[in-house]
């Protein structure tokens, strides 16, 4: 259908707008809508906090979080556990972490998990870095933080039997009932998890 | 709470993705996220959607809808009916008319409607506009196309007042059940309509 009353550029902005996750057509109108109304400094305030980000936000050298400089904020942190390393898939898996202030060591970012189906081997992960890492041998422990996904498990193994010959001790994030949740409503596989990982009292 | 993992424009763009309309906090950093991961042009191609939006778009000087010149799209339309002129609320209605294909009339978009409790009166609205268009003479018609609410109603009974000296026919959109619904499950008011409204078969 041609849509006449959309000026070129309002249909551009729905186009690129849809494009973003959890965005349909219809929330993508909305918010142009809203873009055309609000004070135009606050839609160029938008405008320029994109291209900002792009522009400036590049990997941390050393562990793969996001960064605006050579290091990230938590790499440049002396107040930090300098021999707890923490792997996780995905900064955002990182900025959960942290979120829940439960741990003040190190990162590594691998950026991805080894997939198959999406063709993502080992190789395109930072996992030699993480070596690398490892190999000097500053750290106690590495806790591995992947997804407990088939995918994120399957990188898990995968890492632990490179860092094997590092001598360093491993361990993963514990599973098991989540708080609040309702035993009866709670699926078996997490069971098992519970039951096999328990706790002494 | 100090979000150190962050870095400062990650920060500042979820900060303005999340004042749009429908999205949250959470949706606003996965956006963000996205915006990230995707190819520099592609977030570049956003940012620059919403400043070209801003700097080209503007009103009809005829009718109030956008334009990226001086006339919009329909206005410039020759083979529109000229003769007859529907009034919306938003550009929006106007949008969701014109995707109907059901009207081939040129438009008035009041750019809001008379509402005291967020402070708008009728010289907030294009509403001298559209007398003066009126009183020109040209129109067989004029269509109330405000929303089927207190305030949609009230600003149609308010315009129709106005152009009622001017001696063109008036009309409002017809209503009543909407297709597909059941009468079971609808309510009083729009069987009131519905009934008062029927047509002949």
């Amino acid at each position: 259908m041609v849509v006449t009353e959309l000026t070129a550029s309002v249909a551009d902005l729905v186009e690129h707008l849809a494009k973003l996750p959890g965005i349909g057509r219809k929330s993508a109108e909305r918010i142009a809508w809203h873009l055309l109304r609000v004070h135009s400094s606050e839609a160029i305030a938008l405008a320029d906090s994109i291209r900002t980000v792009r522009e400036n936000v590049r990997y941390c050298s050393q562990c793969f979080n996001l960064a605006e400089q050579e290091l990230c904020a938590v790499c440049r942190d002396a107040t930090r556990d300098a021999k707890l390393l923490c792997v996780v898939e995905q900064p955002r898996d990182l900025t959960a972490i942290e979120h829940s202030g439960s741990y003040r060591g190190h990162y590594h970012v691998l950026l991805g998990r080894v997939s198959p189906l999406d063709n993502i081997g080992p190789d395109q992960l930072t996992i030699d870095a993480l070596v690398d890492r490892v190999r000097e041998g500053q750290y106690r422990e590495v806790i591995m933080a992947t997804n407990p996904t088939v995918e994120g498990d399957g990188t898990a193994l995968l890492i632990s039997n490179r860092l094997q010959e590092s001598g360093v001790r491993l361990s993963r994030l514990a599973r098991g009932i989540t708080s609040g949740s309702m035993l009866e409503n709670t699926n078996r596989e997490v069971l098992t998890d519970a039951i096999s990982g328990r706790q002494p009292l």
